[in-house]
Order: structure tokens, then C-alpha cells, then sequence
């Protein structure tokens, strides 16, 4: 459909080159100007399959301050230049920091890495879109110790670009956009927008309250390319008493459904207030050892390996990580109730670990640590389940009621399609209050020219099926965002031409992000 | 600033009056179109002060369907006709369902009061704008017993109505927009757009994940002129096994301030979920007898007669009604926290209910019932201070963190302020989990000409010098809207700036509701 835009794009290959850069370098600085290929290289898909012709980063852009971003942005206006903007780059599984459009210049926002206020009192932050979760962990260690943040299970990406794609962590804050309060945002003419009570000068309430008095703008600006997010308030959570993770496994295949089943109340009432994540055998195993570990044969992993992997110590059919916090005798009778409603179920072992939130120790385990708030990249590893360094994944996640009946229907669709691609089948749910996300983790090694296309070929396929059965994407790679927007049908695809009338008005140049999440600027539009 | 719009619309008194009511009359049926005096006059501000020549509805138009409200639209856009929408019109305080611009089509949801479906399962609902806190109640009552929903003080609104004017309620669930879950909206257009999951025909996530794949566009028609909703889901809440009410009542005036620093670390854990409301000894009297009761001189009620009021029983010169909800060992844990925590304020008294939350009785008590979700209308009393039948009020609402510092800050500059205007100071403050909004309940009477022209002139002072310190505006009456929008002056109003710029992109004819929260589309900008 946008292939056309596929190509490369020509800005800066053409006669304009070193004018445009010189632009840029006189904006940035030389430093901020970043030309040479192998540096570009790490802001390319780091999962990118061999042998694909794949979203290529142009010259990267590294601006320092708002002002910076403003300077970028009226070049490219001048030029009319798209600019793909990131924060880390660490989407990792949906493109990383590469642009949609090949040869796009790529804006990063590392440089932009200060933690600009934390107010103990309110346990809120304001943070720049270059900030990690390492960075704001460190920072609250020196500065708020009795104050915890959310962070997901890799810990080097941006805290803003993570929340802006809808992230997620695994304290009870791990929500990230409902722990999100107030936004500054440069828009595509270069004017600054604060969002919510930040519309004030001197509000007292911008990282407090999340509305202003009028319409709220902040959803307008995550998975999008309507602005560059420069300032973003974030909520923190005060140390519990009490932290308690805990583990479930679980024997068989078709305990998912009664486990889904029962832990729904437990979501929906609170007793459990993070947000557990159920991982399947292989998915649980691939944090530890690589696949050849195991079984070194082509086509899907044979059931007879899948169970006796199940069967090693701490894993399970299915394994559920969760915690408990708060209060002490809160949490005891927490346990109580979770032991009454799952460690009931049939084959069932459930454990728990108990600390004091004010004095954690240095977890080893990524598990106990990022569900405390602590930034890790030990789970990286689950990347490299096939080829070893070479290994990568793509994200095919879907949102879902908390039921059973999904919880089969997703996991039946997505291992039946991936194994029938010859690929292991690596499952992930994420459980929150009232739905949940199932990730298809679909792993692969990058420099198996087949096996990658095949991954791939899977996902797309996939995308269409789950939207058939009712599941859309909540996340999508690069490469699927068109025919993930395609799915949202509703009423001749009103969904997205909304999003087009937003976007011609906000950014009539089309110079943010072409493409992103399926939207794409007037001049773009097949 | 809009002086020029604040003169009747014209297009009901010129010529062209006839063909377009009997256009209207066409698409909606003779029932749909009202034009009598005495109907229409349900449809003005029920507190507007006499001797004003205040926000007059026109013709009030009732479509019974989506097809009815994209005819309206049609039509309106034909003739570039303002058009004011509101669900039940009980914006009280606010401006009840009255237009900005006097003179306005008046567009009530009242006939699309349908309760479209319940999932007793997810524990969700979708309703049309008309339907009311008692509608659902009723129906949750003979359909879904063990869920129950969050309702604010007065049960008469439309549950749509309220939570895009970023209402509140009183149980966990109370933040009304974070329990709000898809929407569907007719454009100005007449074109129809669900949000989120509902982008997807056959979405099985419309009504339990809040996003879809792309920007998240319910916050853009909240608080705004942008479209008007027809669907909308709402999350329930599951029966707790225990429901505790509580009262806290303070002896001292700066007892506030202790109370707002014990109590924030109680929000935040959540060890208190729902909102607690905070009261002053008039305002809690308020709720039970008329003015005179106690005083009926002139100038504000004097301080002696205030401390009698407060120390009569149950009330208090601060008066906070709580709630504790869930399992019955867990409320008793969360009590004796509370206990230790509030309790233990010098000359504090605290008191508990308890209740079995599946077998709730038919409490008399107003405060019982809404933190239970059960509607009310009680509470309308506290309108009638000044004038009895004729009493009235406005609400000037400002958003703040959880500090004694800001509690003292608001409570002295309204206080002073309203009794500097000769009335008394009614005082309200609702917490969440990390902001509170003090509402002065600025009370008089609506048959007292002078006393209505200084309720309006303290709240429009009080507006000014609010924001001075650091507070805006949560919610406004209409006579305010555009100075409140003054307030938030960032960068030369950029949120102003944006809101028009999406005004003109989504309502290019500016027919729908022009002037809400200072809103106003490039035809009556000035």
C-alpha cells in the first residue's frame, strides 16, 4: 500500500546533501551531526533478518535542548525532510531507533538525558526523553531513596519513549501512560505545548493532577508523530513495607485457562496489584540457555523436550512471576487469599520471597529486581534463543480480555501458526487490572536468511488472524504498521482518517515520523 | 474578549427561522424538537442569579439515535448553526444545560438513555449519554447484583455528561475519565469514530484496554467541542466482601493541614482507594439545615456561630467521609492504619461503619449510599443555604497537590475573599490518589440580585488570583470559561492556540458548542 514510500528517501542523497547537514551542524554542532556508517549502525534494527533490504537510519541527529529540537525541526520544515525521532532507540522487537522510511534522518533524543525535578513529597520526577530507567534509578538512589519507580524487564531504554509506546513495568506503576502526569511536547512548527495544569506558568498541579480545565492532549501524543515529547512527568511509588514476590508454576498446558480465570478477581479487586506476567516453558527457559541447549533439529521444538524443560526445577507448563506490596499484615493476608485461589489449582506449586521495601538487597535475580523497580538487562539473553549473538526477536502482542477462553484462544492461534512456520513457540502474557497483552515472542536468528523471513511472514499472518478472532495489536514493528492500522476497519477505517486529519493540521509539512503506527502525511498518502 | 458572541445567536430569530425547525421537525420527529417556553426552561442554568441576562438555551432538539445526531449535525453545518450538547444537563453549578452563547440550539442525549450491554464478567458496561447514575444503577440491580458502580454526590446526571466534564465519585472507581474505556463519537461531520479497541469492528477489547495502535483520542472529547459521544464504556466494580464508611471529624481550623500531610501517604498507598471528601462546618451543615437555622444577618456568618455549628454532633470545623472496601482482614488492617494515622490528631474523632458489601442495606444516610455507588440526590440541599427553593451556587474548583501548605494557601484566600464578597465560605476538598481539587461552593441566592452579582464577581476574582499562586481550574461555569482559558498562559496560551488549531481541523463550520471551555472556532474568535 505505501510502497512507494518504502523507497529510500532521497533528501539526503541528493543535490541538497551538504547544505542540509551544514544546517544541521551549525544547529548541533559537529557533535550533534553523526554521519559516519558504523556509528549510524547502532541506531539501525538491531533484529533487523539478513538478507532484507531493511529500515535504513539516515544521518542521526543527537539535538541538546529544546531549543535544539526547535532548530532541527525548522530545517526540516525549510527542506520538508522527514525526521524519525526516538528516545533511547531501545524499542527493541518493534524496529529499535530504525526510521519507517529508509534513508529518513533519525532524531535521538540521548543527549536530552537530564532528570530535570523529583518532588519527594508528591514522589513525582519530570524527566527528559533521553532519561534511562538506569538514569532515574541512579538518580533516586542519591537523591529519594525512599522512593520507587517502574521499569520494564530492560532497563536501558528511554523512560519517555517507552511510555509513549505504551510500555509497561511490573510494580503496581507499571501502567506507565496512567503513571504518566503532564507532558511538554515541541510540535512540527517548532511552538512548545505544555499539556495539562503545565499550560500554566507556574502551576503547582502539572505533575500532580493529569487534566487541564479543557481537553486532554497527552494521548494525542503517544504512538504517534504529532510532536517531540521533550519534558514528561512520571509518578513514583513510596518503598512499601513490605515486598513480596512470588512465583507459580504450573504443570499442565490447560492450567492457563483455569489460572486466568482465577487471577482475574485477584486483578480486578487489587489483592494483586502489579502486573504478573505467565510465560510458557521455552519462553521461561530462553532466559538461561540458548536453544541448542536443548535440541539442535530443524521445524518446531518436539513436545517431548517442551515437557521435560517444563519439568526442571522453578519452571513450569506455564510459570506466572507477580508480587505482593505494602503493609506486612496487609500482604500476609494477600498471600493468604492468592494461596487459597491459585496454589489450589491442581499440580500447582507457588512460592514466595520476602523483603523490607525500605532496605532491599542487591537482587541477582532480574525477576525479583525489576519487579521492585530495579533496571536490569539480564532478560535480554531471551533474544538468543536461536544463533546465539546473532539471535533476535519480533513482537506480534495483542490485547485481550483476562479470561480463559482468550487466554486458550490466542495461545492456540499463535503456537499453531509459529510452530507450522517451523519456530518455536515463545508465549508471554501480561496481566493488568482489566486485560491483557499476549506477546507471541517470535524468535529467530537474524543471520538465518529463512528462518527470518519466515518469522516474519508469521507475524504479518498472524496480525490478520488475531484481528479476525477480535484481538487487535496494541504495539506493532515498523514493518507491520500498516497492516496493523488496516485492521482497525471500524466504519470504512475511521480510526484512521482521523488520525490523517489530525496529522495534516499539526503537521502539514509532514516532517514527524511518515509512517509511524500506520499514519502517514498527506504527501505520503497512496 | 467575546463580548461580540455573547449577544443570541441569530439564526433562530431571522428569517430562515421556519425552514430550519422544519427541517429538524423532518429528521427528528414533532417529540424531538421543543420549543415552548416553560420545556426549554429546564434547559437554563438552574442557579442563574436573577437580574442577569444569562446563557439562554434555544430550541432544544432530542435525537433518540445516532442517526438522529448526525441529521442534527447535517443540518447544523448547513446552516452554520451552533449547536450545545449536553447528556442530562445536570452540570449544576456549572451552568446546568444551558449555551455559552445565549441562544444556541440546545442538543440534549436525554432520549438516548439505553444501557447497551453489561459483561458480567469483565465487569464492564457501554451506554448511551442520556442514561443516568440511577438508570444504571437499576439495571446493574436486576441484571448484575454483584457489580457496582461509582457515583458522584447528585444522582440525576448522565453518566456520560459527567465523566467528560472529568467528574468525580466516591467510591475506588471514582476517578471517573480512569474508569472510562472506549468511546464512540460522531464527528461534526456526521462521521462516526470509535476509540481504541473499538477501531476494530469486532473488537473483543473495546471496553477493557483503554488504547488501540496509534494515538489514544478519548481525552481530545472531554472537557471540549470536538464531537459529541453516543457510546461509551465505563468500568464496574466488583461487590468487595466488606464496605467500611468512616468519619473523621477535626476540632480546630488548622487541623486541615495536619490532616492533608497524614493523609497523602494513605492516597498514595491506597490504603484509603476511593476519594475521601473533606468538608467545612457550614458546608456540612448545609447538607441538613437552610441558613437561617442560624443566622440571618448580613455580611458573612459570624466566627462564634460557626463554632457552634461545628460543634454540634458529627460535624467539626473540618468533617472528612471516607470509605475502606475489600476483604473483610484487610479493612480491619486498613482501619487500624487509619486509626493510627488520623485518629491520634489532637481532639480528632473517628468512627467506622461496616457493612456486608454483598448485602448492602437501604441506607438512608446520602454519604453511605454514594460511597457504595448507590445514587442520591440528598445532597442537592446544600444548595439551598441562602434562599431555600431559590437558593443556588457556583463552583470555583482548582486542582493542587496533597500539602497542608496548598490546603492552608486555598482555604485563606477563598475564605477571605467569599467573606470579603458578605458570604459564607462553604468548602470542599475531594482527594485522589495525588492531587485534590478544593471546591469553594460559592452559595447564594438566586432571587437576591446584589448577592448573585458578588458570588459571580468573588468567583471570577478568586479565578485570578488562584492562578497567581499556582492553581488552575479543574472545571468551570460558563461565565468563566474564557477566563479560566486566560489562565493558562504558557507560552503565549499555547494550549489555547492548539485547542483552536484541532477546533478548526475537526468542526471547520464551528456549529458544535462554540465558546465551551473558551474554546471557539475561527468564526467568533476575536
Amino acid at each position: 500500500m505505501h510502497g512507494q514510500v518504502l523507497a529510500r528517501h532521497d533528501a539526503l542523497v541528493g543535490p541538497h546533501y551538504d547544505r542540509i547537514i551544514n544546517q544541521f551542524r551549525a544547529a548541533l554542532g559537529a557533535g550533534g551531526v553523526i554521519e559516519d556508517t558504523p556509528s549510524r549502525a547502532a541506531f539501525r534494527d538491531p533484529f533487523a533478518p539478513a538478507g532484507q533490504d531493511w529500515y535504513e537510519p539516515g544521518v542521526v541527529l543527537m539535538p541538546a535542548s529544546v531549543e535544539e529540537v526547535q532548530a532541527v525541526l525548522r530545517i526540516a520544515n525549510e527542506h520538508k525532510t522527514p525526521i524519525w525521532t526516538s528516545g533511547q532507540g531501545r524499542n527493541n522487537g518493534y524496529g529499535g531507533a530504525s526510521p519507517r522510511v529508509s534513508g529518513s534522518l533519525v532524531m535521538s533524543m540521548r543527549r536530552m538525558n537530564r532528570v530535570l525535578e523529583v518532588d519527594p513529597v508528591s514522589a513525582t520526577a519530570l524527566v527528559e526523553p533521553g532519561v534511562r530507567f538506569f538514569d532515574l534509578h541512579d538518580h533516586l538512589r542519591a537523591h529519594a531513596p525512599h522512593l520507587w519507580m517502574s521499569v520494564p524487564d530492560l532497563g536501558w531504554g528511554s523512560i519517555v519513549g517507552n511510555t509513549l509506546d505504551h510500555g509497561m513495568g511490573y510494580t503496581p506503576y507499571g501502567d506507565h501512560v496512567a503513571s504518566q502526569c503532564g507532558m511538554e511536547v515541541v510540535l512540527a512548527n517548532g511552538d512548545v505545548l505544555r499539556t495539562g495544569m503545565g499550560g500554566m506558568s507556574n502551576s503547582r498541579a502539572w505533575q500532580v493532577y493529569k487534566r487541564g480545565c479543557g481537553p486532554s492532549f497527552d494521548g494525542l501524543f503517544m504512538q504517534s508523530n504529532y510532536g517531540v515529547v521533550t519534558k514528561m512527568g512520571v509518578w513514583l511509588m513510596p518503598a512499601p513495607q513490605c515486598y513480596m514476590p512470588g512465583w507459580l508454576q504450573l504443570q499442565n498446558d490447560s492450567d492457563l485457562e483455569v489460572l486466568l480465570e482465577r487471577l482475574r478477581p485477584l486483578m480486578m479487586d487489587g489483592t494483586i496489584a502489579n502486573q504478573p506476567m505467565i510465560i510458557n516453558a521455552v519462553c521461561a527457559m530462553s532466559a538461561f540457555t540458548q536453544r541448542d541447549a536443548w535440541y539442535n533439529g530443524a521445524g518446531p521444538m518436539p513436545q517431548a523436550i517442551i515437557d521435560e524443560i517444563a519439568r526442571q526445577p522453578m519452571l513450569g507448563a506455564w510459570v506466572m512471576r507477580f508480587a505482593l506490596y505494602g503493609d506486612e499484615q496487609v500482604v500476609a493476608r494477600q498471600r493468604q487469599i492468592v494461596e487459597d485461589a491459585l496454589g489450589s489449582i491442581p499440580g500447582a506449586t507457588l512460592s514466595f520471597a520476602k523483603y523490607d521495601g525500605h532496605d532491599l538487597p542487591d537482587f541477582e535475580n532480574p525477576h525479583e529486581r525489576v519487579q521492585a523497580g530495579i533496571p536490569s538487562i539480564a532478560l535480554d539473553q531471551m533474544s538468543r534463543w536461536y544463533g546465539g549473538e546473532s539471535g533476535g526477536h519480533v513482537g506480534f502482542s495483542c490485547a485481550m480480555p483476562i479470561t480463559g477462553h482468550d487466554g486458550a484462544a490466542i495461545r492456540n492461534l499463535v503456537r499453531n501458526e509459529v510452530n507450522a512456520a517451523g519456530l518455536d513457540y515463545s508465549g508471554v502474557i501480561i496481566v493488568s487490572k482489566r486485560s491483557m497483552i499476549h506477546v507471541g515472542l517470535v524468535v529467530f536468528d537474524t543471520a538465518d536468511v529463512e528462518q527470518g523471513q519466515q518469522a516474519y511472514a508469521v507475524s504479518r499472518k498472524l496480525v490478520q488472524t488475531a484481528a479476525q478472532m477480535g484481538y487487535g495489536e496494541y504495539r506493532s514493528h515498523l514493518d507491520f504498521m500498516d497492516l496493523v492500522a488496516d485492521q482497525y476497519d471500524f466504519n470504512n477505517h475511521a480510526q484512521r482518517r482521523f488520525s490523517q486529519l489530525i496529522k495534516d493540521a499539526v503537521d502539514p509539512n509532514g516532517i514527524l515520523s511518515p509512517g509511524k503506527q500506520g499514519i502517514w502525511p498527506a504527501s505520503m498518502r497512496a
